[in-house]
C-alpha cells in the first residue's frame, strides 16, 4: 500500500524544485528500473506488483513496497501503467574540465525538448560517450519524460549541469583538445579528420549553438545533405544530428 | 472570421477517418505552410492574420481567410498559436515497385510514434530520399503531430501506404535490388559496401522489422555500438537509426 503522504511525495517529483529538494527522481517500468538497479544507482524505494517482485528477487534494493496495478496507475505518468516504479537518489558529481582530457565528451547547449534530451543520452550511451556536460538552461535529466526517453541509458551516462561557456573555456585551456560543433557553413564531416579525444557541442533546437559558445568552437562541422545542391529541410532534428556526428567519430575508431 | 461549420470541419481533421473522407489535412505555422505553398501542394484554404498575409503575398493561394490570433488559437493544436493554418489536399499516388528501380527508397514497417514518423520524413528529405513506402499500420502522415514533426519536409517527400510485404516481394522480383534492414546480428555498416540503389527497411519501435518482411531482407546491417564489447543501451531510437543508416549510404556518394 502507498500512504497518502508517499503519494504526495511521488507526485511532487514531477517538479524540478522538489526533485532538487529531496535529491530524488522517479523511473517507471521494468527496463529503466532494471538498468538503474543493476548499475547500482542508489535506490530509495521500489513500488512494484507481487509478480514483478517475484521475478526480480536478485536485483531488489533494501526498501520494496508491494502495491497493486491500480495503485501504480494512480502514481504513473505513462499511458499503460508500469509493473514497477522506483525512486532513486540524485547525486551531484563534481567535475573539472581536466578530468575529460582522455576521452570524447558531449556538451549540450540549451536543448529544451525532454524527448530530444533523453534520446541524446541514449545515443551517448550507444556510442560510448560516458559524460554529457549541459548548460544550466538545458532540459532537466530527472524530468520524468527525459528519464523515460533515455530507455535506461540514464543508469550508465553521467550528466553534469554547469556554466557551459566557462566550462568550455577551461576545457580548452587545460586540455588543448578540439571543440567541435555543427554549423551550416561547417566542413563536410565525412571527409575530414576527427580527433579521438575532444568535445562535441550540440545546440538548442531552434537557435543552435549560442554566440558565446560558438566563439569557443575550434572545428565547425557540417552533415552534408544529398544531393548537395537540392532544396531540402533546413536542418536535421538535434538528436538526429547528434547521432550522425557521434557515429562519424566512432566509425573511424572501430 | 471562421464560421462555426468551418471550425467543426477543421477540428474533424484531427481524426484520420475525416481526413480520409475530405481528403484534406492541416498544417500549422509559417515554416510548414511556406514549404507546402512553394512546393505547389494543392491548398484548399489558408487562415492567417493580416500581418502574415501581408508578408506572404507572393505565395498566397486562391482562398485566403483573414482571422485573428484568438481565432487561430481556438483551432490550433500548438502551445503557442501560429500566425497561419492551411488546409491542403491529400493526393493518393499510385505506385508500382518498378518505378523505384533507379533510386534509394525507404520503407517503414509499422512505426507508431508520430514524432518518430515526422522526424523520419525530415531525415529522408535531408538525405535526398524522395519516396517513403509505409505498411498500412504505420502512423498516418497527415496526423497533425506527424505533419508538425516533418518541419516542412512533407512538402517534398512522397509517402505511400501499401501492403508492404507484397510490395517488397514485387520490388525484389522486378528490380533485383538489395533490401537492407538493421538487426543486432547484422553486418557492421561502416565497413561494407552499400548500393546506390535499393530499399532500406526500418521497423517498429518495439518489435523491429516484422517476421514477414525480415524474410525478404537481402542484407542485414548493424550500427556498431562503442566500444563493441560494452554494456550499453539495447538499441537506438528508430529515427536515430534511420539517420545513421541514411548518412552511411550517402557518405559514399558525396
Amino acid at each position: 500500500m502507498i500512504s497518502k503522504n508517499k503519494k504526495k511525495f511521488l507526485s511532487s517529483l514531477q517538479q524540478k524544485k522538489y526533485r532538487k529538494k529531496y535529491a530524488a527522481f522517479m523511473g517507471e517500468g521494468h527496463k529503466i528500473n532494471y538498468d538503474l538497479l543493476t548499475e547500482n544507482i542508489s535506490c530509495l524505494e521500489i513500488f512494484a506488483t507481487r509478480e514483478w517482485i517475484d521475478e526480480n528477487t536478485n536485483i531488489l534494493p533494501e526498501k520494496v513496497t508491494e502495491v497493486t496495478t491500480a495503485e501504480l496507475k494512480s502514481i504513473s505518468n505513462l499511458k499503460s501503467p508500469p509493473q514497477v516504479i522506483g525512486i532513486y537518489e540524485i547525486v551531484d558529481h563534481d567535475i573539472t574540465a581536466k578530468a575529460f582530457s582522455e576521452t570524447l565528451v558531449l556538451a549540450i547547449d540549451g536543448i529544451q525538448d525532454p524527448g530530444n534530451m533523453g534520446t541524446i543520452i541514449r545515443i551517448a550511451d550507444w556510442f560510448g560517450i560516458k559524460h554529457v556536460i549541459c548548460s544550466e538552461d538545458t532540459a532537466d535529466l530527472y524530468n520524468p519524460k527525459v528519464v523515460q526517453a533515455t530507455m535506461g541509458a540514464i543508469a550508465r551516462v553521467k550528466v553534469y549541469y554547469v556554466d557551459l561557456p566557462e566550462f568550455v573555456r577551461d576545457y580548452k585551456n587545460e586540455t588543448k583538445l578540439p571543440v567541435y560543433g555543427t554549423f551550416l557553413e561547417g566542413e563536410n564531416i565525412y571527409g575530414r579528420e576527427l580527433s579521438e579525444k575532444g568535445m562535441i557541442v550540440m545546440g538548442n533546437e531552434g537557435k543552435g549553438i549560442s554566440r558565446e559558445i560558438e566563439k569557443l568552437i575550434t572545428d565547425k562541422l557540417f552533415i552534408p545533405n544529398y544531393p548537395p545542391d537540392a532544396t531540402t529541410s533546413e536542418s536535421l532534428n538535434v538528436a538526429v544530428a547528434t547521432a550522425v556526428v557521434c557515429s562519424e567519430f566512432r566509425r573511424r575508431m572501430i
